[in-house]
């Protein structure tokens, strides 16, 4: 975690065998840059010297005051036309990029009259870079999952029978701005009842009534960097089978944290919190991956699934999420921010998770 | 703008000569299905009968219940693999898609051992279906921009000496939530003082001082619809030198308005505002372009910029939104969003727009 990020991105281009690295995609733009654009910004990062940064115009002030230890550069030319002048005044024949996040109307642009252009993906390569964070990245981490919390102290607080589900988003969001965390990570899931079956059913016009499950997912970013964090809640008690169903979630997350370390599997920690649920006879309604990493996305590698090929490592951080979403009764999601430390891992969270009655 | 939109999407397949389109981002599938995913989800549109969307297992449901007139397909193997069958299932090998929209990862594995499949480019197409509006599609969007307006009453009614930009943003965003707007249209801008020379500073812990101008531009969403409207306010009285850009500013869009009708050039509006601006010799700081359309993104075709070959048509609904922008001094940008007739414009939004003292 030593080496600072573009040093660590760089090695890509040995690695692949490329002239230089291209980006078009604002998550990897902010990564390097620290420049968070909108549309129509590029990034190189040469061999050599500082990474070039490509903006229109009216974002050329910001960019200048945002970016770290990068060039800045202004266009008022067609956006491909820029980066392939750029590609050649570098002499860039071999692109490294990530093509998961590249749209085909620009590779083909680029290659448009131009048979020596080569194309690499280096999708994974800038993912598994990503996967590891910095102190500096862990740090932002920690403080956008701070305000996340303070997102179900005031759920809490503001829960009562007939409160609409956007209401309560609403006063947590509003939580988040005012402490710090200007942006979302996504938008807040506030599922109520029957919702609570959706798993990315986000807050609508129901009202919230007794004897329901809430499911509250939310995130705040902070300089950047995302939180997310569920807590299932429940106004008043609720009936003994949604009991059950939480408190075998509720123990297949546990075990699942206790067994994350550097080394296992990333698909291991899945399946780990899979057999749980089966002892309890609600495996077929656990109906998503156990977690996934978080950074400048709120979805990063590596991918906690059945189907991962990751290994884990120190300085990932993952989210630890089971489910179980059972139609017309309702759903029982709780999720938790893991950092994975040389011996085993770090909850980064700290609030509560018992939280029905 | 009497048919359906499904209908008007799949004139593409025989304009362009095509077996199929395929579509994989958010916004076009939402467009065409009505369904609003997050990831990993294709909709494709086939000669006869209903669109078949493909989602994720824990979007089946969800997908049920949202999506209209489509087949809901729930699928559990690899996405690349998924839609490569579903191609296949419907004897595709010649592909529309949008090439602006869809990564270059997903061309290259459709490509991969299929020798027979061809891709041809559809954005141009989509984007020109898109522009022109159905009623439901204007009904939503005055609806979002009269959302939008109840945040600037609240800006106001909250603006005091101290207080910071995001407390702002937040307030706002908290009155789009409880009156229906249940997303943003993007991250608020609320630029003070200095930060009113950037066009896309959002929100900062920023305190705003008396003489300063405020720019605030801010939409809400409803029913996947964007609202996007700029207001610049000040707090207490500023210089005249300040005056003199705001109302040119104003003149510039007052005027473009007065013109934009269907037949006209979208850079015809563009170049009208730039002149008003010239005469006062403010030309230089109108760094970006007129204004762009909206709908379900907040940027869609039509583009108001000088190096638009589009030309206005009744149902279009766009921006026009000049602004001035003199580093170190501050900035001004006026904007409304307005619906192409027949005969002329109707401007939808109808706050005030002479803010400033």
């Amino acid at each position: 975690m030593a080496k600072p990020i573009v040093e660590r991105v760089r090695e890509i281009i040995e690695k692949r065998n490329v002239d230089c690295l291209l980006f078009t995609d604002l998550s990897n733009i902010f990564y390097i840059s620290r420049f968070k654009g909108f549309e129509g910004i590029a990034l190189i990062v040469p061999k050599d010297g500082a990474p070039k940064l490509y903006v229109p115009k009216l974002e050329y002030e910001r960019a200048l005051e945002e970016s770290k230890n990068t060039e800045v550069h202004v266009y008022e030319e067609r956006f491909e036309k820029t980066i392939k002048e750029a590609l050649e005044e570098c002499k860039c024949n071999k692109v490294g990029l990530p093509y998961y996040k590249v749209s085909f109307w620009l590779i083909s642009a680029l290659s448009k009259n131009n048979g020596n252009i080569k194309f690499v993906d280096i999708s994974k390569d800038i993912m598994n870079v990503r996967s590891v964070k910095t102190f500096e990245e862990i740090n932002a981490i920690k403080k956008a999952i701070k305000i996340t919390e303070i997102g179900f102290a005031v759920a809490l607080e503001s829960l009562r029978e007939g409160i609409r589900e956007l209401e309560l988003a609403a006063k947590i969001e509003y939580a988040f701005k005012t402490n710090g965390g200007l942006e979302v990570a996504f938008p807040s899931i506030i599922a109520s009842g029957a919702n609570s079956a959706l798993p990315h059913a986000i807050a609508s016009t129901k009202p919230i009534r007794k004897g329901e499950l809430i499911v509250v997912d939310i995130g705040a970013k902070y300089e950047g960097y995302c939180g997310d964090l569920t807590r299932t809640l429940s106004l008043g008690s609720v009936s003994e089978k949604l009991k059950d169903i939480f408190y075998a979630v509720l123990e297949a997350q546990k075990e699942a944290i206790r067994n994350i370390r550097p080394g296992i599997k990333a698909s291991e920690a899945d399946s780990i919190a899979r057999n749980v649920l089966k002892e309890y006879g609600y495996e077929k309604y656990f109906i998503h991956s156990l977690g996934h990493g978080i950074g400048v996305d709120v979805h990063e590698f590596p991918r906690l699934s059945s189907k991962s090929d990751e290994i884990l490592k120190p300085g990932m951080v993952v989210t630890v999420e089971p489910g179980v979403y059972i139609k017309g009764l309702g759903g029982v999601r709780i999720e938790d921010d893991v950092l994975i430390t040389e011996s085993g891992n770090t909850i980064l969270s700290t609030y509560p998770r018992d939280l029905i009655v």
